[in-house]
């Protein structure tokens, strides 16, 4: 795999799952960033023990109380990485952190449900956006790189397969309503942030992890945690301004809208 | 056009824009519905005055008082038209109420807006989909046609062409984010409903009424109400079981996801 050259790296839902695994991978790396933002909703609780493990071994973890679906949490945790950067910039904002409700049929799928999955699924990564926004753009800045990488500045939304509309006929055995508008609607935003935030040297695009062995994609899934997350960590460094506003599945290739 | 073969219509928005129009051409044609159910969120206030003076020239309009926005008034809807309707379907249901903020940048558009237009413009048509789903059964059941049309069983999602991930480079003159983002994700609930509901003989398609001068579309827009509606009145009578599932403009062509 090419070498991510993307000093400070942040990631939202990272203490299970795929945001875990990208932690500890991108720790192993030959040559690992120099600031890992670790964030979850509860960095002190029972459910981030292996991360706080991680982070007593790795001087350049840093974990980071934030719940996307909650605003104040937002700004208040980009505050806090600002004062910690001291004038630097943030090269990576890694949109990890999302919901999902196994049972959402439309017999049963209702209002809350809906609107709880879009809040941290597709309003979560947008004001993550926003918040990190100024850092983002002074990595950008910094930056003496021509076009658009992740070593310079970018935004990955992990998003799904699940929010292809073109491909849900193919994957409707699971209908996951609510899980399935919040990803369409993920594509929709990062679209909308590659049109918008390419100007300023930010690169923005979707990723789907593939159906990974999580507490999200249950022990029958495909992928190990460790497959996926190579995977993703051997897209990074190959993305450029040609793959802004994109959709890519863990090994690169392109999934239609 | 082709004669709409649908005895029981129902709208949602229909006070005002397309809605209106689509309510006044229904009841201008020259076999208009049996019923046309119209409903609004305020079907008594200054902004219905319009539609009450065609109620009072129109046996076949009932006023409905429904805010897709409110699950409560969504069922409670439901149940009046049920009974309205005696034992018989209801052929087809359009859902057509939406609101829009014209100023959601990347810039400035917030959590409150995201979930509140997502609210309106996806989990609205969700749950209206839902509350008549036996009455649009029953009318399928009572079919003696084959396949899927408008005239048997038939949901149709009001979307837009901002809605088309595909076609967003191309319409990000006028950001609308949180506009973007609902109708990307109400274009993949129309393809799980077509997938879900075209099983039990209904048809799920979304329509982009094209730029309408309208109080969203403003003056400036392309096409005027009267243009758009007659667009979408030819199409409905087209659409068969090959259109279940797909989003399309006013002069039936394809959009892309």
């Amino acid at each position: 795999m090419g070498a991510l050259g993307a000093r400070t790296v942040l990631l939202s839902g990272s203490n299970r799952g795929i945001g875990l695994g990208l932690v500890k991978q991108l720790l192993a790396a030959p040559k690992p960033p120099l600031w890992i933002f670790a964030s979850c909703r509860d960095p002190e609780g029972p459910r981030a023990q292996e991360l706080r493990d991680l982070a007593s071994k790795h001087p350049n973890l840093v974990l980071l109380k934030l719940d996307v679906a909650n605003p104040v949490s937002v700004t208040e945790a980009a505050r806090i990485v600002e004062r910690k950067m001291n004038g630097s910039g943030l090269n990576l904002l890694i949109n990890n952190a999302a919901i999902y409700t196994p049972t959402a049929s439309l017999d049963v799928v209702d209002a809350e449900d809906m609107l709880r999955t879009y809040e941290t699924n597709a309003v979560g990564p947008m004001q993550m956006a926003q918040a990190f926004l100024p850092l983002l753009k002074k990595a950008a800045q910094e930056s003496t790189e021509k076009g658009l990488s992740c070593s310079k500045a970018a935004i990955i939304n992990i998003s799904s397969v699940m929010g292809s509309i073109e491909r849900t006929p193919a994957t409707f055995l699971k209908p996951v309503i609510s899980y399935r508008c919040s990803k369409a609607a993920l594509n929709m935003l990062t679209k909308c942030q590659a049109l918008t935030y390419g100007k300023v040297g930010i690169l923005c695009v979707a990723l789907h992890p593939g159906w990974v062995k999580t507490d999200m994609g249950t022990q029958e899934a495909d992928l190990t945690v460790e497959t996926s997350v190579q995977g993703l960590l051997s897209v990074l460094p190959i993305l450029s301004e040609k793959h802004n506003g994109t959709l890519l599945n863990w090994e690169g290739k392109a999934i239609p809208w």
